[in-house]
């Protein structure tokens, strides 16, 4: 039987929450606020070795949640967001690895974020709610690390988003993260990227239910926010992939309705996306991380980039899908460029797909492949094995 | 001097507005209703020759409208959409052709359209506007020309939906149209042209003021037509363009908000061409003309491509922009590509420019010197003049 054919799901998992910041020991956030309380949600798979050298930090995208394998009961109908990726047998190898997931700061799925209750009023922060970095996130991650007893980490890794943070890990604590996965990122958010990023928060803020924020206690800003996700949905997804699921296709009927209803099966597909998003995603957590992605650029010149770049002994991989236009391949090789103009160990693949930027989440063999073989490496590295011959 | 260095503006013009169908004599649209009286703004440049052979159509895109080329007084700040291209010496060459440039039924601008009174009932149409086809814009246009005296025009063109409509005329109207330029256009919407076509419209209707149409009198639907046209507007340049014009610059500060104002010029950007862009806008006419591409689909399938294509005998000009990738070169291909499986006449060029879908608007010095020789070359067959030597 062969290794793949071997793997399975790490089955049923458990989200756990921690509190990692009190009024005693707040957060300091990049804005000079303080924040506390501060907990986040998190899970793992598989188990830390003797000596702690096996564990990998996996980052979460803009929607994502700290739920990324298994499922939380049998009859969960959606494992976690990068299931086929961890488990026993796949790349993420829970029998050798031991992998925390975590959710983001700001988030509304057990992290501290907008919609969490602010001590000094006894309500929801709202916007009252500090502006968070991605760096904010990292050292929120940090402190669950430690919480969790791992010194060093065996690798940092992220899709989208999530390849931000793992980027901004890799600088911010240089001697605890030996590797650094970056999948269908990008080293800073482009003049595209901030223009819908803008037009989403836009959408949310000009919703006459967002009330300035403080929509917790009322009808939420359900119409902006679907329409933000709606946005962001178009660019998760290549044409080409938008053409050959849905084409020109009608919903359901025979001929065009002449009104307004949705006529084409895209639109009603777009519709759905937006209408089960809002069942799941604060509009204010939107706002904040949005923001946060906006703000990321760690190498604005290539002074900067040398500078921060310079105490990084950190190998990297990063990976890119052909048909992914939101970070499209040249993202991640203006990030191969920085690195390897300062020097730095790097791996990159471009996998083809049909899948748009939504490709990081699916099942990709050939990207599966090479992160196994990455990670052995990393594991090697970490606990001292030889490489293997040939 | 050259030919060139002698072009200029058609100077001070003004729009003319024309009754075409009345209650004795109804607009038959595609949809099964009737439509009176219809009404229709339109412009023209030059003067229609004696035998009647030099007249050219110009169709303009979805926000665009009549006035095409010159200014209406001398203190007018912008002239018109297609200015740099229309003119003495300028590709169309109003020494020599007779333009006239019309504003499409169902506009804001002129012609009929939602905001029209509708006689049954005193008030605006608003939704009970029956839905229209681009062909039905089309049947309007041929009584214009009718109008004007022109029995056949020496060509149709148009930019982006303009092309469309330009494609449209010359398959419904076979004996009028010997030639055809499709500009920055495509044979039909795809699946992400309808997606994005389809949240601009969910954002107008979801705008509380709304009011199912009915927002003539009261409040307008700003923020979500303001939203339509954002994400519109994202669409039209391309990433490239965004990157030399804005990149990652600041909003006239030095740092971050830390807030949820605009940091990046950019996102100011954007929220002027909404803004202003509600001004001169209804939000029903974008509702109906988006739906009217959406269903725009000459070509399903080769049988129809082939016996809709038979009886024509026009020659095809088919124009993209490399950056465009709203209507991207590959949508030009296919148009050229289905002209030529059936035997049809057909020039392409693709034109080098940084600005994406806007760049149809623009001055693009290779796309004039085609533009203009074609333009010839349709100017010679029609007045029987023999072609150039050499």
């Amino acid at each position: 039987m062969s290794k793949e054919s071997a793997s399975h799901s790490v089955g049923i998992v458990q989200t756990h929450i921690v509190q990692l910041f009190d009024e005693h020991h707040p957060l300091a956030l990049d804005s000079g606020a303080q924040l506390a309380p501060v907990q986040v949600a998190y899970e793992t798979y598989g188990q830390l070795n003797a000596e702690g050298s096996n564990a990998i930090l996996i980052c979460h995208a803009l929607s994502g949640n700290a739920h990324a394998a298994g499922r939380h009961s049998p009859d969960d109908k959606k494992p976690g967001w990068w299931d086929s990726y961890i488990g026993p047998g796949r790349p993420y190898d829970t029998n050798r690895y031991f992998i925390i997931s975590s959710n983001n700061l700001g988030g509304c799925d057990g992290a501290t974020g907008p919609s969490s209750i602010d001590p000094a009023t006894g309500k929801p922060y709202a916007l009252r709610f500090p502006m968070i970095t991605l760096s904010d996130m990292a050292r929120v991650q940090k402190a669950l690390v430690d919480h969790l007893g791992v010194k060093k980490l065996m690798a940092v890794a992220g899709g989208s988003m999530g390849g931000m943070i793992a980027l901004q890990w890799a600088l911010d604590y240089p001697d605890r993260v030996p590797a650094c996965i970056m999948v269908g990122s990008t080293p800073r958010l482009s003049a595209q990227n901030i223009a819908f990023n803008a037009v989403a928060r836009q959408a949310i803020l000009s919703d006459p239910n967002f009330n300035n924020g403080d929509h917790y206690d009322g009808p939420k800003p359900v119409n902006g926010l679907a329409l933000a996700r709606m946005i962001a949905h178009i660019t998760y997804l290549s044409e080409q992939g938008l053409h050959e699921k849905f084409g020109r296709k009608l919903q359901n009927r025979e001929t065009f309705s002449f009104g307004f209803e949705p006529d084409f099966a895209v639109e009603s597909y777009l519709y759905y996306q937006g209408s089960s998003f809002v069942k799941r995603f604060d509009a204010n957590t939107y706002l904040y991380i949005t923001k946060a992605m906006d703000y990321f650029d760690p190498f604005p010149d290539p002074e900067t980039a040398a500078r921060v770049l310079a105490p990084i002994h950190c190998k990297f991989l990063v990976v890119s899908f052909d048909t992914d236009w939101r970070f499209s391949t040249s993202k991640s090789k203006e990030m191969v460029r920085i690195l390897q103009n300062n020097q730095k160990n790097v791996t990159f693949q471009e996998v083809n797909s049909h899948h748009g930027h939504d490709a990081f989440l699916l099942d990709a063999p050939s990207f599966k492949q090479t992160l196994a073989v990455f990670l052995d490496r990393c594991y090697r590295e970490a606990v001292g094995m030889e490489a293997p011959v040939g």
